[in-house]
């Protein structure tokens, strides 16, 4: 007789796309489905998570981008999915129990877990996508606290937000910050690869055309990624400066763009933080890859609770 | 017969002054001393802790500016502070046990046994003097991290600071940026009453003058001052937005300039952080006045031992 497995749906609702997935307890991806969030995200996620369901699956993990609350699961304010704001993840009708989590704080969980965060006690994780987000493990534990890394103000006159405030690193260093400066250059008539991408239409570029371009040599794309690598930096150091934290581990899409976009941080990073605190700092991808992470992690609060 | 008394010595080391205060267990400042620390600070700590010793004194406790490691209790890096660098407590020849802690975490554990921390268990502490700092208590507990808030940058491409950044909130916010600013000011040639304070030497202007010429309706001294309010402004949305404590407790001699200074920052942080987040984070003065927390902190590191 072999023992009954354990299983949990992941759920994670973080920029474009909804990912969701079937997770062992031993922290296997069984199944996973990825969609884009162009209709309603509620009705993408019950239909995703009716997909997945089987005997054994013991809940339902959400991870969300933004601020919520998570005893009535609500969504308070998501920047990034402004759609979602005032929307109660209990409205669900999935039949097992639903955790929710904002979507940095699952993913600390999963990287604990199964990432880099495995051998550290204190780390903070920096999710670097469509937006920017964040979660803090200190001391052995999740801080419930927002870790909203991405709407710390880095140019107090700079960039409006639609968070309300204006100089948000999010604004200058996510991949949509990336790929709106490249937009921007090309419409000002700057010479670039970039020019062609995308069948010539500009306007549906991504941050992996522009990584992509740079690695052929454009000079524009890789100053661009450069840019963003700089403003991460200075949001590395001030998160460095303020918590020091044993490790920060980054994680999402745009660390496949480490050799330029996040080289270029920890040098602006190394440079502006308290000498003796950088050195203490260990700065890593998740090994979990940006992909699989998110899913993980909101697997990962069903297991925990 | 009575219960012997237990006192315990704290000493602040912030920026210019070095203050000393013999502290009882209840908390009542016995007797205190102030030095301007222009000569060495480490002779100036051994004469004012020589001069309020006393039978039933358990030890020493020094909340000093700057990052330090507690357990050699060296200096490692303090940029108000320089000629500390490297220094270490432990050689002072005291006969009491020392206790070695940042200031600013000192001053958090006064305000949880005395002040404005008493009713919170989550809340951040702002030092707003010649530089500034911060400590976070979180969950019941100081957290042991850095929480070097002025060296937190807001303007990437501002101010340069000693700790080797640009854009530290400190440059922008702290009583000698305050300083700074209206001297700047007054060498372009700027009308104000400041041009006639300090007996015409404009060198000396401290952020009470501002304040007070502020008051007596100038202009220039109220915009000064509101200048650096913005941008305690940002510092705290940043806070918020990162920590979500249940209060912001401010301390220091600038909190003198509330009515100017502070309420114009708690307006721009209104405009900046998550407004629920905003809205559940009470931003106080510190009861126990900007002169008295930074020794009563230090001496509560003894009776916390």
């Amino acid at each position: 007789m072999t023992m009954p497995k354990h299983y949990a749906i992941g759920v994670d609702l973080g920029g474009t796309n909804l990912r969701a997935a079937l997770v062992s307890e031993a922290g296997e991806i069984i199944e996973k489905v990825r969609v884009s969030s162009s209709g309603d995200a509620m009705s993408e996620i019950e239909k995703a998570v009716r997909g997945l369901l089987r005997d054994g699956v013991k809940g339902v993990g959400i991870g969300a981008a933004g601020v919520l609350n998570k005893e009535s699961q609500t969504v308070l304010n998501s920047p990034n999915l402004p759609e979602m704001n005032g929307r109660t993840f209990g409205d669900l009708k999935l039949g097992v129990p639903v955790v929710v989590e904002n979507d940095a704080n699952a993913a600390v969980l999963g990287e604990k877990w199964l990432g880099a965060g495995k051998e550290f006690d204190s780390f903070v994780l920096i999710t670097l996508g469509t937006g920017i987000g964040g979660g803090i493990f200190h001391d052995g534990k999740l801080m419930d606290v927002a870790a909203e890394l991405g709407h710390m103000s880095v140019e107090a006159g700079g960039l409006s937000c639609p968070c309300g405030s204006t100089g948000c690193l999010e604004r200058y260093a996510s991949a949509r910050a990336i790929v709106d400066a490249a937009i921007k250059g090309l419409e000002e008539g700057t010479e670039s690869l970039l020019n062609d991408c995308c069948g010539g239409n500009k306007y549906r570029m991504t941050s992996e055309d522009v990584f992509a371009a740079a690695c052929e040599g454009d000079n524009f794309a890789r100053e661009t990624l450069k840019d963003a690598g700089r403003y991460l930096g200075v949001g590395i150091a001030n998160v460095i400066n303020l918590l020091s934290p044993r490790a920060i581990v980054l994680t999402g899409g745009l660390i496949g763009a480490w050799d330029i976009y996040v080289k270029e941080a920890m040098k602006e990073a190394s440079r502006r933080a308290f000498k003796n605190l950088y050195e203490s700092t260990k700065i890593l991808p998740s090994p979990l890859g940006g992909d699989d992470s998110g899913v993980l992690g909101a697997a990962a609060l069903v297991f925990n609770e």
